[in-house]
This record gives C-alpha cells, sequence and structure tokens, in this order.
C-alpha cells in the first residue's frame, strides 16, 4: 500500500478535484466516504479505482481485491478529503455508470425531479425512491449534481442499486407519454386533485418540484395529471421529501 | 430602539445563552431567527420578549406593537446570534409556553418521538404532523431539544400551532390506555404488522424511534401494536422523517 504523507501530492490534488461538479465530469468519476458507502460499492460491483485510507485507521484491515489500489493518508490530507463532521477516515475513487435509455424497465414507477436543490432532500427521496421499489429516477435540469457528497450521503448507497438519469425532463415525459404511462405532477394547489382519488398501480411517474417554487409551469402543462396533498392543520407546506415519500407509498401498488 | 453595537454587551451575552439548552431553560425564553419564524409568532400570538434587528436591515420597518422592545445590532453581533449559513439579521426571543396535559384534544392523534436525536429530523416530523392535523406532540427522553435552532428551522413554525411536550412518554401511554386510544409503535422488522394493515381512524398515537436503534425495547412492549413499513427495493430502511410522514398521512383518517 503507498502511504501519501504530503497535502501537495499529484493523486491528493486530484482527488481534491472530485469535491467539485466539474472535476468530476472532467474525470468520469467521484469521491465516497465511509464505511457503509464503500460496504455498498463493493456488494454492488462498483468500479473502484482507489480505496484510501487514514493512518489513524491502519488498524481496520479491510478484505479487498487486490487489485484495486489503496493510499494511505495522513489525518490532515484526510481532514481535506472529508465532507463530513466526524469523518470515518476511509475514502473511494467511483468510476461513473453510463447509462442509456434503451434497457430501462418500464413495469415499475419512476420518479422525476424538477428542479430540486436540497442535496439532503434528493438523496433521501432517492433512498425513498429505491425503498418503494421504483426503476429509476430522473434528476431533471437545475437539480443538484447526483455525485454532490451530501447526496451521497443521504442515498446510502441506492444509486448503486436503481439507474439515475441526469437528463432533460421533457424527453423523458414524451418517452412515457410514448408508452401510455401516466406521469404525475405535484403542486401546492387545491385546484389539483387530492392524491387520494388515484387508485394505486404498477406504471406511472411521478414528478416534485423546486421546493420553493415547485415544479416549472411547462412541465406542470405537460403531465397527465396533477397532485397535491390535502394540508389538514395550520402547515403551509410539507418537506419536499416528506411529500414524495407520501405519495410513492401511495401511489404504488 | 437601543442600539447595541459592542460584543460585550450584557444583553447580548444574555442573548447568546440561548443557544444552550440550559441558557433557554434558565430563561425560560428561546431564540427564533428569521423573518417567517418572526411573522409565525406574531399570527400565533407568541409572547415576544425583544425583537433584534441587524444595522444592515434597518431600512425594513416592521409594523411591530410598540410595547415590544426593539434592538438594533452591529453585524457582528448579528453574526454571533446567528445559527445558519445565509442569516436575514433578524432574531426575536420568545417566551416558553408551559403546557399542563388538561386541555388535551384527544379527539386528534397524536405524534411521539423515542430518543430521536437529528434535529433536522425532529423538526419535520412536527411539520408533518402539523400539516396531517395531529392534536400534539410529545419528544420524549433522549430525543433533540425542542428550541434548539435547527428544530426551530425545520419546525417553520408549527410549534405555534400545536402543543408539544417534552415529558416522559410512559405517562403518555398510561394516559392513552386510560382513554383506550391506541398506540401504535414502529420497527423496523417484518415480523410487525404492515401498516396497510390498519384501517383510517381519527384517534391513536404514533411512535418514531432513534434513527439507527429504534423505539427502546421497553416502549415496544408497552404498544397496541407494533407496525412497519415493507421495503419492496434495496434500501436498507427509510428516512425516520420519510417513514413518519407516510404513517402519519396512512393512518389519519
Amino acid at each position: 500500500m503507498e502511504t501519501i504523507l504530503s497535502t501537495k501530492n499529484d493523486r491528493v490534488k486530484q482527488w481534491k478535484k472530485l469535491q467539485t461538479k466539474k472535476g468530476r465530469e472532467k474525470s468520469g468519476t467521484y469521491l465516497i466516504e465511509g464505511y457503509h458507502l464503500l460496504d455498498e460499492a463493493l456488494k454492488n460491483q462498483a468500479t473502484l479505482l482507489a480505496v484510501i485510507i487514514s493512518e489513524e485507521n491502519q488498524s481496520n484491515k479491510l478484505l479487498l481485491n487486490e487489485d484495486i489500489p489503496q493510499f494511505m493518508i495522513s489525518t490532515e490530507i484526510a481532514k481535506q478529503l472529508s465532507e463530513t463532521e466526524t469523518s470515518q477516515g476511509i475514502f473511494a475513487v467511483i468510476k461513473m455508470v453510463s447509462l442509456t435509455k434503451e434497457n430501462l424497465d418500464l413495469t415499475k414507477p419512476y420518479l422525476f425531479l424538477d428542479n430540486v436543490q436540497d442535496p439532503g432532500n434528493v438523496g433521501t427521496m432517492i433512498r425513498t425512491a429505491d425503498a418503494a421499489g421504483f426503476g429509476g429516477i430522473v434528476l431533471g435540469k437545475g437539480s443538484v449534481d447526483l455525485y454532490n457528497s451530501k447526496v451521497l450521503r443521504s442515498m446510502q448507497g441506492s444509486h448503486f442499486h436503481l439507474p439515475i438519469f441526469q437528463e432533460d425532463l421533457t424527453d423523458w415525459f414524451a418517452l412515457f407519454k410514448e408508452h401510455q404511462i401516466p406521469v404525475y405532477g405535484t403542486e401546492l394547489n387545491e385546484a389539483a386533485a387530492s392524491y387520494q382519488t388515484i387508485s394505486p398501480m404498477d406504471r406511472f411517474a411521478l414528478v416534485m418540484g423546486n421546493e420553493g417554487n415547485g415544479m416549472s409551469e411547462s412541465l406542470l402543462k405537460a403531465t397527465t395529471k396533477n397532485l397535491y396533498i390535502p394540508i389538514a392543520g395550520q402547515a403551509e407546506s410539507l418537506n419536499v421529501a416528506v411529500a414524495a415519500g407520501i405519495l410513492m407509498f401511495s401511489l404504488k401498488r
């Protein structure tokens, strides 16, 4: 195992670039942090390009394939790589998977996110879609990057379980229309239909919108129907990830 | 309006003490931040003991009752009082409300939280209970303090809408038993009953447990029935606030 102690080492510089979307896109790789995500990556046959362990962790022997390059780094470097408050001092560089629409499983429901910006919300919704047995997720324009460290943390490995596209939702609306699968928008508007009027079904797409402004006007007009969750108390709205959870579990058969 | 420019001013010292649970309990007051919470406090007849405005905000004229003392503070003091990344530079000191079990509205459902520690989760669950039309909430032992700044931020003012107790849940289990109202526990265990087997109802309590360890063993044994949410995909679990949302909206008639 190679030991790296200088924060100016070239590999360290490359790894730090993965903290930005630009750096991730240029290299086609991203950084995960912590034992749980590393475990999920290994279990789900992700391509690990490097496993990076802080010197504080050196007593923790990992049972890794010897083909995966391993690096021991100083506590200072680990601090610079970490984006959590309580770091476990373990990281891995993972190769992004390229997806095409060709092998889609359209027998299951999909979650579409339109301009959702909070990484915790996006990660939590992906984790919930995974738990609800959805077929995939599409992050539309304006949504936070899938490989943002906070998104990765709240997804808890769900991106290893189901395909997640980062594409224009207009194309996906067209695709679902072509296959005659309903696309349900959401809006905070009692003129929309209550979600309780929709019987559970196998195939549909659910669209969640921006935390403050909801879905874009043009997408709202292109849906099969727009739904809302009736509010019984005095709260003005629900957190978008909670609303998505209620809708996903209620709409899916 | 009094102007305070020194970070060592006695009032400033008192306000900063409200960032700790000890300081809040000693004074019987807490600090809110931002226009939305101030607006909710005013709309809901909370007792405002002070409104504190950063000098950067001085052009913003607030229409406040003249009986409420107002203070203009320096940007530096505002920075010290703020617990958000993007502060709006406005704060208020609010008097805590003391609650008794005497005037409880037991015609509505209640949410009980057992040792839930993440402030964002607790705040979001309270906001969801408010939206679902619940009658009240009890934060049991080990749960994060209600007046923690992050709880206040995610509640978005819901603590002004419904009573929130910080008491031992054992007493509340006894009270609900006495009134023959079912108490539903939750556990991540397929031996529990699926929530879908429970018909929606008016009166019940729902108990959510700790993020990592779930509900305490002793409380699990004292419930009417324990429920779980069947997981269809590969995610190991749901975020506790999402799970609470699914359950609250599904169980309430």
